[in-house]
Order: C-alpha cells, then structure tokens, then sequence
C-alpha cells in the first residue's frame, strides 16, 4: 500500500504520521521524505507492507496532519488514462503494448486522434479509437468534442503521446497536473516547433525529451522526466527525428511509470520524483 | 546534522526515531529509508535542519532503538583518509586535487606507495608520501610497514588508488568495511588480473569500473559504485586501459563522495546507498 | 547503394576501390575504413549517392580486390527475417511493431514460438505463427520441425527475440552468423541461467543486455551491441527482470538496426562495427 | 600519422588521395571520410602506420585536390596551449594534471588568470603564471595585455577553462577556431549568465556542459561536445553548480582529446567530429 502526503513542513511531522502507522502495527518498508526548506514544504512517499482500511487511515492521519494536506492513500483501481495521438505511432504501440501485457502499471480507456493515421493499431489491440478532426471547426468545438468523449471514462490522467495540437488553457484548466505530455526536446532548449531542425543547425552533439504535465504555457508545465541520446554530424534532420522517436518513446514510458507508482509531486511548477 | 541507523526492522521503528527528534524540535529535512524485508534490517538516514547535542542525542535514540543498533551521528569531524598507491596517478591525482581545495569531503593524512613514481605529485600537494616497497621482504613484513605508518593517522578509511598489491585477509581484518578499492572492471566480469585484455578480447562494446569495499575474498566485496563507457573494434588494449582509467577516476570519486557523506550502508556482503 | 568489403589487408587497397567507383563517376558519401593491424584484416563500409548496375560493380571491385574477399552491394530487396520466441512478449512486439510500420529495416516473415504464448499478438499484427513445442520429442526432432519451418522463407537472419532454448551446435551452423540473440545480461558477467538473481546476490549497480550472435558456445559469439541500466538496493529480483527488459528490447532493436544497415563485420569472434 | 582534409567535394577524391598514398607504398590503417551532401562539402582523416616525408606528401596531395583545400599533415611537435582562467580550479587542475603526466596530447604553455586564485596551483606544477586584473582599465588594455602574454608562445589553441570575461569579436578574430570554451550548460538551453540558477527554477532533471569553439556571438560558436548528468528536486542551485563542475571537466576534457588528435572539422558554425 501507497501512501503519499504533501503539506506545509513542520516539527514532528514525520513522527504524528509514523505513530498512527505504528499504532496499526502496519511496518514501513519504505520511505522516501523531502523538504524545500526555502517553501517550508512536505513531501513523502510511504510504501506498507500490509493492507489497511483505507478510509480509517486516512482520517486517522488527516487528525494529525496540517489541514491543506494533500493524501492518497493507494493502491486504487488502476489508474484510468485516456491517450490522445495524431500520426506518429512510437509512444502510442508502445503503451497499447504494455497495456495489453498488462504491464503498464494504469488502464488504458480509450484513443482519440485527430488523424485517422493511427485507427487500424488501435484496433489490432482491440482499443477504442475515437477520431476528432480539428478541420473545419473552431478550437473551441474541437475540443469540446474530445471533453465528451473523454468525460465518460474519468481518466485520471490525459496522455499526449505524440498529440499535434495545441490545447487551450480552458481544456488544460479542467484537468490540472493530470494532462502528460511528451516533448520532442530537451526542454527548454528549443521550445516550440521544429525542434530537430533547430537542434540540426545549431549543430548540437545531444538531443532529447522531456515528458512534462501540460500546464496554460506552452512547454512550460512541470518537467517529470527527461534523457537524451548522442547524435553526431552525419545526422540529416531526419535522423535526428528518427533517433528521438526512440528517446520520446524511453522518456514517456519512465515518465508514465514514475507518475502510475505515485512517485511524482507537483508544487511552484516544478516536481518532486522519488525514483 | 546526519543521523545514519542500521538494525533489525520492527513495526514502530520509524516513529520511535522520529519522535525522540520531535521531542527535541528538530526539524528533518531529508529523510532515506530502507527495509529488505526478506532479512528483516532497517536501514535510515537523516538530515536535520539544526545542530543538537549529539551525544544527548544517541542515548535518547538508543533508549527506543534494537540493542544491536549501528548509529552513527554525524558531522563529526572530516572523515581522516590514508590512500594507498603504486604508479598510476590518476585517481591520485583527483583525490589530491579535492582535497587541496577543499571539496573531498575528507581530509586525506599521508599517501603510501609501493613504488616511488607518485612521490613528486604528492610534494607538489605537500602531502606526505611514505615509500614502502614489497620488494626483498615477506607480505607479512610489508603489511607490517604500512601499517605502522597508517596508524598513527587513525583513519576512517583506507583509499586504494590503484594500488596493485593484493593485501592478506590479515590486514584486511584490521579495518572491516573501511577500506575501498577501485577496481578495473564491471564486476563481476573479468575478476582479477588483466581486465583490459580480456575485454579486448572478448570483444565487448563496454568497459567499466568498480568502486567497492575490500573483503577477503578478491574482487568479492561489496560494491558502491559502478560505472561503464563505451568502446568499439577500433580500442586497442592501450587505448581500452586509456579510456577505462576516466571511468576508474570517475567511479572512485563518486563512491568516496557516497562514502563520505554517510549514504552508504553495509550488509551480506552488498551495498545499501542512498544516494 | 551501401557497399561492404572484408578482406586481407594490403597497400593500395582505399585507392584501387574508389578508382572503381571514380571511373564509374559513383560519388562516395561516407566511408568507413578499419584496418586490424594485428591480424591484416581490411574493412570498408561505402555509402554511395548514386545507384548502380550492382554486378558490374561486383566484378570490377572483384578484379582490384584480393581473392578471399566479402563483397556485398546494397540494396539488396529488404532484408528477410525469422523471429523466434518463448513466453516473453518485450523484445517480439517491438520488432513486430517497426516491422508493422516499416521502420524496423528488414521483412519479417514469420515467428516461430515453443510456446502458444505469443500467438495472439502476432495473429493481431497479422504475423504468421508457428507454435514448435519442444515437449515430447527430441532436440534433434525439436530443430528439424523449426529448420522446415524456416527454410521457404530463406532469411538473411534469424533474430532470437528471447527464445529460451539452446541450439545445437548442428543447427547453429546452418546459419553462421546470420542468428542474433539477445542474452539478459552484460556478458561476459552472469553468463548462463538466471542472470538476474545473480545480478542480486552479488549486489551489482549496473545491469546490462548484449546482442550477439550465435556461435557454438553458449553466449560466447560475437557481441553487436551492450547497454546498461543502473539499479540499487531497493530492486528486487523481480524489478531487476523488468528493468532488464527495458535494456533488452533496446539494445536488441539497435543491434538489428546496425546488422539490417550492413554496419555490422564479423572476424575472430568480435564484431568491427561501424556506428 | 594523421593526414586531415577538407574541401569542395568532388567525384574521385578519395582515390585520388589514396592513390597518391598507395604509390607512397603507406598503409592507411583508418580513414573516416563525410560528404555533406547539402553543402557539397568533404572531409577526411586518415590514419597512416608509416611516417612519411610530410612535405613531399603535401605537395602530392595537394596536386591531386582542389585549390582551396585545408590540409594538415601531422604529427606535428605537440600542440601548444595557452589555458585562460579566472576562480575556479577544477577544469585546470585536469589539465595541469594531463599535461603533468604526458597525457594531454597537448602542451600548456603558460596560464594567465584574470584574479590571482590559481597562482598557487600553477607554481606547484611549475606552470607559468600571469596575472592580468580586468580592473581599471579598458576592456582593450585588459585583452591587450592577455595578447601580449600569449604571443611568443604561439600557441595552437587558447584554452578558456572556466574563464569568466567575454572576449571581444577582436580578440576572438586574432584566433579564428582557435578558442575553446567550456560553457556551463546544455547549450542552446541557458544561454547567457547564471545557467545552474536558471536550470534550478525551471526543474530540469538533467544539466549539462558544452565545449565549444568561441566565435564572436556569445556562446552561439560550433559545439565540438556536449554531456549531461542527472540532477533531482534535491539540487539546491549550489548542488547543481557542483555536479554541473564534474560534467564541465569531463567534457572539456573529451573535447580537447578530440581537437589534439585532429578530429574536428568545423564548417558553417558546426563541427564534424570523426570520434
């Protein structure tokens, strides 16, 4: 069993929240704590070894907790993740994949495109695949059409996995910290379009990704993973596109597997990740 | 101020410890905690924001902790290091070049070296260098030289900088876990002598290094550190020596790093570190 | 067009090579060159801009070329593959996948499993199956159906994408050097069964995957590709398994990357691979 | 002997070169050849096992090539160094380290630093060092007398390790491609001044170094190599500053490894680095 806890720091936090475990003979197996002194912040991530009533424990350390706490006590269900797509395949098969192993650690409901490009893999893993153009609409319809197909389901998180579109700080607004998207770069070197091209003619040795939570600023939400590859001079653009295919697909998987195992803490556009 | 606490796990661990620091109003910054729940040990290390009295601090600790707890309050002062060398300069080097300016996290007391040829750099650093040749005498006597100087020095640890002579498990024996060896290889690929041209042979399109501390058995202790770069057809034995004493350099700095700030604990011959 | 040439080493080879191509007015854009002064072996990798009549090149670089050379022109029609698998799905969809979207730069004719396990997925991504138990039959009978198997298809290569049989020394040589496997662990540490708990028990920082070839020895033939993974004390057996996969489906995809680009040489039980 | 080439490309080059070579009777050992198809630019380096007459040599070749070739011939005697530096010692004592033992592949000359921090550390190594304050006076006495002190050692490359003043586009033009720079980022990423503060507040999980030529753009000149490390939500900007000192040594280092043995073309504010 999980349990993650965020609030205000104070003395003897630490101590009221291990007490109320130790009252319920529950034993920690593990713990990761972190403060930002400077924010006079609390994080922590507890792993038990046994089950436990969830609704007594969490009243039980709210009791003891400062009021504004952020608790989850875990393990839900699954995670539900709703995956949003346009043409590029690698982060989607890549999820499908673990998803119909059953190793991906969340429940993939649905796919919505606003391509057709990606329908028949969908398909061939049995997922519902739902298409929204963005043609001959405004932003606003179009996204709208995507709330509906979404709301139903009560994703805990939106996966962009290679989602083309731009979204409006509206959509953003109605799901906050829970939208993830990948990012063809390692952020905030080239921010915005064409990325690949920017990083072929400025000659650079690395390129990279970055999966971050989508916030109303363009690639600037809360970066959650990143890593980069070695490119070198014999790379035309299109290599450098092909190579990155592959670090986005690495990046988004360790960023998804982090976020699933409710390793990642959001606070001042910035996260904590207990690895 | 660090608190480092290694002893059988029970249920209420956590809580004891953390109440005893709540009691006294200090406040912890950083918390690491580990259980391997198929031996039944407990492994923790704090940060606290504020000084505290330490010993005042042990015996309220050790009033709520298993008898056969290791505790370790720190900082106590710089962990005191003897390093040991033959020819090669280039741990040596990083380690001189740390600890004249101040950023080892140790203070190094003397270099010993089996031959004279590293001599002259530590004069440079005026560092003392003592010559202990295991030329025209019995291991047991060579031993017996080194440590008669290392002695007086009572060092925290002992450094083997590539130090190329093989100690007895006698000498071993006089400073259990305390003394750390780099090793020329990923461990435990190509045990013992001539890594480099085993590698080159077996073609293998990675070398590495091994920082670990030094048991009886060779090359068998437990590891702290490990790190490998990669290679190709084009390395000659020399070249894979060349490229593998960057990693050597680099791993043994990091696994003293590791060390020194008490993030390294030790059991059944393998390493807890929290890095 | 991709020319490969292996050969003994001799003065005046680089200029008797691109005086063919210089004649025929065949611009080189990339060369790779690597003489193994040791063993007076050449070998080249050319990338021409133009196409061109492959036989008529053949036999001129034939005339300047010593008479034991390995000459291959490319394009050739896309390299022909056979997958064979056991239960462990990682390594057979991401091939399937590139193999699916044409990125995986070879053909994939059919996968060939001791195990029903996978017939689904490759049935989804419309893969022929062939399911070749080898329960209740000999070795021998076991390779002689999966040699029926595989010979219509006459491919380049046969890609052990986590087939957990060993071949026999009979069947490996009806396809020297043209059978890849990928062996879960970075050889030549943990060579043979149960790499992982081996990994655990020794208490290891790193992990690691090697793609190589088959040869007779079990996990002795040439290596293509290794990569690594850190991991710590918090793995288990089971987490270092799953983190394993992760270096195994990558550095399984780079090392056909590399074999199917015509990069990859074998002479002496190593590989001379140009990245 | 390492003969580097680069020019207009053309149809027959490299048998023009190598056939040049072959009638020499010298056995080329390695050769590394790149067209840029787009700017119909070629580049070669070639490796030869005999030492040959290396003015005979030029002329041959040059015969043999386009007019406005670059062409070296090497080894030339060591390359010369001057090493520029301000208060920080850790890419310095790397290098006084090398050049100490003969293992550079580079020979340092002197050092001159703006502040007299490093004084000391040179004096041990018995490296000449120069002081010149920036203080009152001009930017151009300041860069005149640094000129002055550099001028009769005719140095092959200045290298700035950890040098903080911006040279001006007047003293840059005094040493086209001839200025190497370890800047303290990912570049393109924080450009420009305090880039670990920057790196802190957007929450990166990787920092970087980038070893670059100086043109007179700030930090815009050809990246001849670039490394990154992880950092974490832990990293205070003073943690990062640290771990970002060991990438800057690391990769200053590999970039002049690679600058000495002649490995690096630049073109078009890019370089092309035959690894």
């Amino acid at each position: 069993m999980i349990i993650v806890i965020q609030c205000k720091d104070q003395v003897g936090l630490v101590a009221n929240i291990t007490n109320v475990l130790a009252k319920e003979q529950l034993n920690i197996i593990s713990l990761r704590e972190y403060v930002d002194t400077a924010e006079n912040l609390f994080f922590m991530r507890l792993e038990i070894e046994e089950a436990a009533d969830t609704l007594m424990l969490e009243n039980k350390l709210k009791a003891v907790l400062p009021a504004d706490v952020i608790l989850h006590i875990n393990p839900l269900p699954l995670k539900k993740v709703v995956v949003m797509v346009t043409k590029e395949y690698h982060c989607l098969t890549d999820i499908l994949t673990r998803n119909f192993f059953n190793t991906l650690g969340a429940s993939v409901q649905c796919v919505i495109g606003n391509h057709p490009d990606l329908q028949n893999i969908c398909e061939r893993f049995g997922m519902p695949f739902s298409l929204v153009s963005h043609e001959d609409k405004s932003k606003d319809e179009f996204e709208q059409q995507i709330a509906e197909i979404i709301q139903p389901y009560e994703p805990d998180y939106i996966v962009l996995a290679k989602f083309m579109r731009i979204l409006s700080p509206q959509f953003v607004a109605k799901y906050p910290m829970r939208i993830i998207n990948i990012h063809h770069s390692f952020l905030p070197a080239f921010v915005g379009a064409n990325p690949y091209r920017q990083a072929y003619e400025r000659g650079v040795k690395l390129i990279g990704a970055t999966a971050h939570f989508v916030s109303n600023e363009l690639d600037e939400g809360p970066i959650i993973a990143q890593q980069i590859n070695p490119v070198n001079h014999s790379f035309t653009v299109a290599d450098m596109v092909k190579a990155g295919k592959e670090i986005e697909t690495a990046v988004l998987a360790k960023a998804l597997k982090l976020v699933f195992e409710d390793r990642v803490f959001v606070y001042n556009n910035k996260t904590v990740v207990f690895e």
